[in-house]
């Protein structure tokens, strides 16, 4: 949760007044986001979010990210569309800081799925690698296997010892492995690449909104339905919910028929996916002081499940 | 900012099923009060404000501040209204915390007003004062002057010193001319206490709502134009904004007109309020973790206005 910012009530009229959506009713500023702050906006037309755009994300890819809301939202998936201001800009920079006017969707995020939300899930997913198939737009993955190399070099031994003891074994064992092992040849599209269930907004069982779209890039199409189940499919606790990881893969194929290949290199992929949030999170846990607005994740959630995929990767994704 | 609870789509499901409010359709957790945590929560019948009551609210006087928001609302002034339960309850528990559904009030918090938004300001303030005169509840103040003293001895001389140098003298001097001084027998009422720039929604220069009534409280009437003076009427450079305080006054009398024992104590009644803000922010500064979630409040601030008032009360106050 955050508001790193504050925007006073007159700066906040003036910047809405760049915008066709009418007159400032109200603005609160909202506990969403990790690396944004964001204010629920209401003017005299409707909702939206505002957001401005702090250090994590790179002004030179808002063209991307919010392209790719206008072009999914005009293919009819669930995601919020830019509005755009009166010259037709996409963001405006406040000061330093850009800032972005993103429609309001209905929705609460679910922490515990029950199956029928776990399939939608999957079928909206699949809907949007299909959806973003023409998208001009190209970003590569600032997140692949040479950066988790790279994060998890800077922890060192030493710092994920101090998380983990086993952890450096574990780190060695599956970086040399994903190393040898990562699929080459598999399809490709534009990728959410971080759809845990605080991305997706639902109502009842019908998904109402994908959020959050800064570090959707071009990569693996199976890569982001790996994540999605990383994120997805355990407990609390810990353990393996075979009846969401069921659901989020038909309701996926549904839409999007896996090809032979990409049902085999899923175990892999998931392998992968874990060690991605197993990297961001062991570095920010490293780095990000315990003073910080910021509340640290813990990564060894991530290290259990990458013990999971690399040992029982099949039974995790049932055909 | 605060949200210090998290609650699940499920529970707060559950919560808003007591209530006869039609289906829950969005909650976003906001960064508004410092002690509670709050949602802005949108259903099928309307938008509400969701407060979970954390450390400093007793739940013992929550009848107090929920019944005066019914009473007020009730005959007209601007603020939010406590939404009941099926059962006809103005809150609930959930597990150990209190929670209420309060009504959502359109409009913006100012962090620079103009004078006619002030004038505006001081209108509403009378107009609570004048139509709480029938309301039956009664909650002492909290933070009167014996607690003033309390919260400074417990900062200690060494204490205030490592806030500033000059601290300790003024806080005694001060200390001894209110205890002194303090003012006997003036009118009383139910007071706000607390009507900073942040506890104001205004469109434009209507008030459309006060806001957070937890100070709330019975004491001298023109101790809270007093208390509302020195939260309105100081630039951030700490420099007394004349206009301001003039349209304040004026907004004020125009409806509630002052007796000539209030005029004549307005200015000490304002070296009280400097002091009730100067005592709580030192206490604060030195017993809050630098690492919290709250951001602590310069208590040098209203030391200021404390020095400002003592010896310029009398211009502080125009007729």
């Amino acid at each position: 949760m955050a508001v790193y910012t504050t925007l006073s009530a007159a700066r906040l009229a003036a910047l809405i007044a760049q915008y066709d959506v009418g007159e400032l009713v109200s603005a609160k500023g909202i506990a969403e986001g990790v690396s944004n702050s964001n204010w629920l906006i209401e003017t005299s037309h409707g909702r939206f979010i505002l957001t401005m755009y702090e250090a994590r994300v790179e002004v030179s890819d808002l063209p991307f990210f919010l392209g790719l809301l206008d072009h999914l939202a005009a293919k009819g998936s669930p995601v919020p569309r830019t509005i755009h201001d009166r010259e037709g800009t996409p963001f405006r920079m406040v000061g330093s800081k850009a800032v972005a006017l993103i429609e309001f969707l209905p929705g609460i995020s679910v922490d515990e799925p029950n199956p029928a939300q776990a399939h939608a899930v999957g079928e909206a997913l699949a809907g949007i690698h299909l959806d973003a198939a023409d998208f001009a737009g190209r970003r590569p993955n600032s997140l692949a296997l040479q950066q988790w190399h790279d994060l998890l070099s800077a922890c060192g031994r030493e710092g994920l010892r101090s998380i983990d003891a086993e952890l450096p074994a574990l780190v060695e064992r599956e970086l040399l492995y994903l190393t040898a092992n990562w699929p080459q040849g598999l399809p490709r599209s534009v990728i959410h690449a971080d759809l845990f269930p605080d991305n997706v907004l639902l109502l009842g069982e019908a998904v109402t909104g994908l959020i959050d779209f800064y570090f959707a890039c071009n990569d693996v199409t199976a890569y982001d339905l790996a994540v999605t189940h990383s994120a997805w499919c355990f407990a609390r606790d810990g353990s393996f919910k075979p009846a969401i990881a069921d659901a989020l893969v038909a309701g996926y194929v549904a839409r999007r028929p896996l090809s032979e290949a990409e049902w085999q290199a899923l175990p892999v992929l998931a392998r992968g996916a874990a060690m991605r949030f197993l990297a961001t999170r062991a570095y920010d846990w490293l780095h990000t002081a315990a003073d910080a607005l910021v509340t640290r994740k813990d990564p060894l959630d991530f290290a259990r499940r990458l013990s999971f995929y690399a040992t029982q990767g099949v039974r995790a994704f049932p055909r």
